[in-house]
């Protein structure tokens, strides 16, 4: 039975269905026997003269366990200033911020799930780190930071890593999450998302997993079949203000979440996208940070893109309890 | 040179750019040597008794062009009555509403390029037809109609058709769309549609063909790549209400999009949406109906699905300038 079910802070219907012949499609995963270590790889130890010049290094000497670096196709530079036009009604900014690479592990195979907690929580850190770092540069409203691993999530690189776009514009499902929780704290004197949290405690039914900071989801309005969704549990607008103690409460959830994906889905395609407040906004009441954990293994349908209206074959409370069984603990 | 653009009517900021080695992705094709005929397609002459029950026809006897039937996998029924639901922050509406295959032809293999312009013209009736009828239920809000074709758009089934969804709640981006024309109505006194097409035809730049009904232009602000815009010259906001003549013109122009398309990436996957006010108001001064054609020639990022953030790696402008060279008349 489906049904139209409203996403609680950007009012989007999506429906909701439980589709019994639905299965991931083969092309969506991840290739078998990824090795260790690939000499063409660019982001494998050996080769990082041919990377640009590098802009963070965890681990010393030699010896790295993180690197950063610059998109080497950058669609963003920080060079030209920042500089507006208009056409008629049109308008444009130039090009303007920072495209960089988070190479998440000095190894070419593993994902987070393999990983020592350690580890994670550096790579968590490494994010901070960059965030800090750009809030800065003045020209720079946004650093959005995301995912893209396997066929289906739009990257050929095998090699684990991350992207940061630091940009001066704000991404528009952030806006309209900025906008439509700034109503919605008008209206209610509280945070939808803190509510979603009470909510979802109470229910439990769409829990998946939790820490003591952390809460792991299926959203009630997923778009994505299988969407997670990690939520800090105390009120917080922007993800650069973690704590050290924090970031190892998101490093145990990340992997929590991505272990469980990887058992359940047999290694498929995905995406994660930090939705975070504007650097340039210092705490606010009514945003909370989030992470959208999409498993890519469906095609998006071509209507999906271009009426914004969503198909999930997969119910939300049942992906959660199928998630739920792939514990890794 | 990338810059970032402002779409005039949702304000989504997207990155146009120019990637000189930006090609379609093999998988994204048509395939070659599609017959005209496939026994096992269902839609194929011969097999009408494998759909469900017929709800519109063209043609006469057991010859005809054109057929409406129910989708076999629905994801919305008519039966069930409207029933809302709440649980917390959250809300459901059930899945009333219908969804309708329309089998575009009584051949396996054309795209409306190779059809006959009448042929075309009972194609845009039928699309009509069916949204005037769906208007008379009274829990119908709205009625989606959209093509996917090819392995990229999310269809498997190469016998050319289109879908129709009628439900209960407005598509995410056809909501913004009404929510920020109006505000522009309020602000500026004029329609933001009406304004564009003035801009368009003045500046000449993003204009691929034009009758003297329609305008077909490569969006501003286009956030896939080659996508299209078709709009009507005269203000409507309702698709619904077009005359006999305008679909005569609608054919025209939505023939020759479809024919530069195909020509110039190589019969590519493609979907189209046509995005028209809901169908309980009637002539709105502030929204204007028009049919968004995005070639699905790469994979949707998934950051980009998770930020509503796109990279659009081809130049709007010289989109234009390439499909303009593809005329066939």
């Amino acid at each position: 039975m489906s049904e139209f079910r409203k996403d609680p802070v950007i009012n989007r219907w999506v429906i909701a269905t439980n589709d019994r012949n639905f299965t991931p499609e083969p092309g969506s995963r991840m290739p078998d026997g990824i090795p260790e270590r690939d000499e063409l790889c660019p982001f494998c130890p050996g080769n990082e003269e041919k990377t640009g010049k590098e802009i963070f290094r965890a681990g010393a000497g030699n010896s790295w366990s993180i690197r950063v670096i610059p998109n080497n196709t950058p669609y963003l530079k920080v060079e030209p200033s920042l500089e507006k036009k208009s056409e008629g009604i049109y308008h444009t900014i130039s090009g303007t911020g920072a495209n960089e690479v988070i190479i998440e592990s000095e190894l070419h195979n593993p994902d987070l799930d393999s990983m020592d907690i350690n580890h994670v929580t550096e790579i968590i850190k490494a994010y901070r780190h960059r965030m800090l770092d750009l809030k800065n540069d003045m020209r720079i409203e946004h650093v959005l930071i995301f995912k893209n691993r396997g066929p289906y999530s739009g990257s050929n690189i095998l090699h684990l890593h991350s992207q940061l776009m630091a940009m001066p514009v704000t991404p528009g499902l952030i806006g309209q999450e900025m906008f439509f929780s700034s109503e919605y704290f008008s209206r209610e004197g509280s945070c939808v998302y803190c509510d979603m949290i009470k909510h979802e405690l109470e229910s439990g039914k769409r829990v998946i997993s939790e820490n003591k900071e952390y809460l792991l989801i299926a959203p009630f309005a997923s778009h994505a079949c299988f969407e997670m969704m990690v939520l800090p549990k105390k009120h917080s607008s922007g993800f650069h203000n973690i704590t050290d103690k924090d970031a190892f409460g998101l490093a145990e959830i990340m992997k929590d979440a991505v272990t469980r994906m990887n058992r359940a889905l047999n290694n498929p395609s995905y995406s994660y996208v930090i939705h975070s407040a504007p650097l340039k906004d210092n705490e606010l009441k009514h945003y909370h940070w989030h992470i959208e954990i999409m498993p890519r293994v469906k095609q998006v349908a071509g209507f999906e893109l271009g009426s914004g209206f969503y198909i999930n074959p997969v119910n939300p409370e049942e992906a959660a309890e199928y998630l739920k069984k792939y514990d890794f603990k």
